[in-house]
């Protein structure tokens, strides 16, 4: 009974060659958060169902993977309520209705049966036979970890954290069930240090890959100033949401929102200014001061923008600009606010976020523990590199060598020069298989195997090798002792 | 409304400390993996459940994980098989008993109201409102992935694999509910250079970790061959079953064993020979081929070990021994069995198994695909590791060095001094607030980090440094410049 086998819809397999390609992003990323004095974390997959749930909206409730309770779940199906519900009506319709005939017992059966249907739909909750869930991103988990083991840990904590999420979002392209999400926090301090350090932890990241981007940075303090300034500070939110928008809807159609939302003319044509900002964070700066004076709060936010532009300094590959139309997740975050877009390629989205927030962990009852956290948005990544041809051509942990299989004599011989070749450090195999020229070479083919070694009974006998670099179809025979300098 | 985090039974956090010591273990196993031409793979952490269902036994299925189906998960309850079977009950019921009696009807409610949960419990199950689960090992996602890309992948295929997977087991001390497997396997080939190179890997992998182990080896052919010349070759489960006991609980019990499953003693005398082995391959061998000469199996599996012992030649740091009474799997394993012990520590079971499966992927349809396969055990590696001191005193990845922070003018002249110690690839932080000096030292101390550059005032005018080392307490000023040489 053989099945046809198949991966849950919105999941994927990755295969080799995206393995290498995700770990070079992983692994590169990864280099950097270590030099940036980050450490690394893991949460299990499951947190109790109660963790979770609240934390991410009525419709992120909806997309949280539940585990069925193991052993017996039924066990935690509420028969009591369903029974006491169909007790009370057999009683009351009994008692009314009943006459002794056929038809009204067969009546009575089907309302009975939907009586039964009805209870069972009321009372049986997910929350009786499920407990646990999958996570569903990597903060919540970390917001609990934190209060869990606040005792144990040295604040201000740095950590960053490479793991799966999943959520039970309709699959489509680019939107996957299951996904790595790749965070960096720093968690129990206000320091601005800390906003500067991102973003040079941002350029040297994508230094590292190769890809030029825009680290897009503004401060929610100066949201609210806008708001504020606006003479509708009460419409923070719907005016912030609104501007969010302007990259993608335009100008009109953003204050279209504005409007419908209930924002006044005169408070629309209050932020006009925004729309008129242009220039480099020094330009802007001067015009933004003089237009949100009246907001002791928007000059804050000015101010410790200034800092982080000003303790940057020069970056390597990617440009810092500021875009006071940036709000990613308004909620939640309190002070800076980040976004990297690549400038090369065609991904319009961004393909990192993060900023700070005020109250991560009081969810879990621990108070006042400000932080600030970045997140690599790693699918859009290798989408970005493969595209833009960014890639390294030999990736890190491909295989470099084949040995050609002739035979038991040679194979054993093989054998030898292979552990010698390994203790080199290059990757190297033996094919396991005396089988036709053709089939092994095009195994090194498929493998993106570099070179082939051939040692057949000439080459033995004469203690040479023949060396055929895959790429260029060349083929020359050199001293076997030359090879590991030959193809290194 | 705070709740007191904490995390599902038989999960765990891992800690930074913890994070970086399992880094350490899984990047030394895979660097050996890849420099023997294994390539990674992940597959994702649901399967349909249908894939893993039947796979691992009566037991191992009530070990799966389902997860809920998303969405109205009730949606896949037989309410209609339910209905069914109340109204039939219903009909019976009432037509033969029902008299228009309060009493009657009361007994009545009462009767169908254990109907409804009897036909609740028959009729609800798993399958209606979980189609998918969490991987219970990485084998069976393996030959799934196998079986569904077979036209893509060249065969023979290496993959290594290093993933999680959830057992609903009762959590116990060293047994958890999610763990990490870590899989090498060749697959779509019969040679025996692939036993021979996953033995040399073995012996890569601890001599890289520095520790000293037994990599016991057996074939499954000499089990048979055992069973085939005691007389019973019928009872070739149960022998080789009772015999892979003798560790634990000696000769006496393991006969004892034979005997209830009806093992003859006869049988268990042709047996005896196999407790009296003793001495290397060299000397057990003639003596094995002798006492199985009637067996055609065991002379093969006999032939194909001596292949092995001879071509793996001299290790670095491990002992290969042949160990007769290894068995691991019985019903999976058809040629080589391995299994590694440490040599060092208190560790009693095995740290890693593995062997050779002629047919993987015929569940899914996919015959005569032979392979070998080895798994490392992350958990007992780690507890071997810390247990024998093994792991190194400073991890990759840990914080070499903090620059204390004294106020925003020695800060930012540090932020330009800690770009050029990352730049030379050395992980730095600087402590982001200007809090006493005891704090910071407590900081640099809990997080393990080497060296504290201490800039003050003072070493801010005359463009030194005073560098703390953090082990042994010794302080000592230098130019600033020398400050990377210094804790190179």
């Amino acid at each position: 009974m053989a099945q046809k086998p198949s991966i849950p819809k919105g999941t994927r397999d990755f295969s080799p060659v995206e393995m290498l390609r995700r770990k070079y992003i992983f692994s590169t990323i990864e280099k950097v958060f270590q030099k940036y004095g980050f450490l690394p974390l893991e949460t299990p997959a499951m947190e109790n169902l109660e963790t979770l749930t609240g934390k991410y909206g009525e419709e992120g409730d909806r997309l949280i993977f539940k585990i069925l309770n193991s052993g017996d779940w039924k066990a935690g199906l509420n028969d009591e309520d369903v029974s006491e519900e169909i007790r009370e009506q057999i009683e009351s319709i009994v008692l009314e209705d009943l006459k002794d005939s056929k038809e009204k017992v067969v009546e009575f059966s089907e309302e009975l049966v939907r009586t039964v249907r009805a209870a069972t739909n009321k009372y049986y909750r997910t929350r009786d036979i499920a407990e646990k869930a999958l996570r569903y991103d990597l903060t919540v988990p970390f917001a609990r970890y934190v209060v869990q083991h606040q005792n144990e840990i040295a604040f201000p904590f740095k950590r960053y954290q490479i793991q799966p999420v999943w959520r039970a979002d309709r699959p489509q392209k680019g939107r996957y069930r299951e996904f790595y999400q790749c965070d960096a926090d720093v968690i129990g301090s206000r320091s601005l240090i800390s906003e500067v350090e991102l973003v040079q932890l941002f350029d040297d990241v994508f230094t590292a890959l190769g890809l030029q981007v825009v680290v897009k940075i503004n401060d929610r303090k100066v949201l609210s100033g806008i708001a504020e300034v606006s003479g509708q500070p009460e419409k923070v939110v719907d005016i912030v949401t609104a501007i969010d928008k302007l990259d993608k809807i335009g100008r009109e159609k953003v204050e279209e929102e504005m409007r419908t939302k209930g924002v006044s003319d005169e408070a629309i044509k209050g932020i006009a200014p925004l729309f008129e900002l242009k220039g480099t964070w020094s330009e802007q700066r001067p015009l933004l001061e003089k237009w949100l004076a009246s907001s002791v709060t928007a000059q804050q936010g000015l101010k410790d923008l200034s800092f982080t532009f000003d303790a940057v300094g020069s970056m390597k590959s990617a440009i810092l600009e500021f875009d006071p139309t940036l709000a990613r997740g308004l909620d939640y975050y309190t002070g800076a606010i980040f976004e990297v877009k690549a400038a090369e390629g065609t991904m319009p989205g961004s393909i990192c976020g993060g900023g700070r927030y005020d109250d991560l962990t009081g969810i879990f009852g621990l108070k006042n523990m400000s932080g600030v956290g970045i997140s690599f948005g790693a699918d859009r990544i290798y989408d970005v590199l493969l595209e833009t041809n960014k890639f390294p051509a030999e990736l890190g942990g491909s295989t470099k060598l084949l040995f050609a299989n002739f035979g038991e004599a040679e194979a054993m011989h093989c054998l030898k020069l292979l552990r010698q070749v390994r203790e080199a450090g290059i990757a190297a195999e033996l094919y396991p298989d005396q089988v036709k020229m053709a089939k092994q070479f095009k195994y090194a083919d498929d493998k993106g195997i570099a070179y082939v070694a051939i040692i057949g009974e000439n080459e033995l006998k004469q203690g040479i090798v023949t060396v055929k670099d895959m790429k260029t179809g060349e083929q020359k025979a050199i001293k076997q002792d030359e090879l590991i300098h030959e193809i290194q």
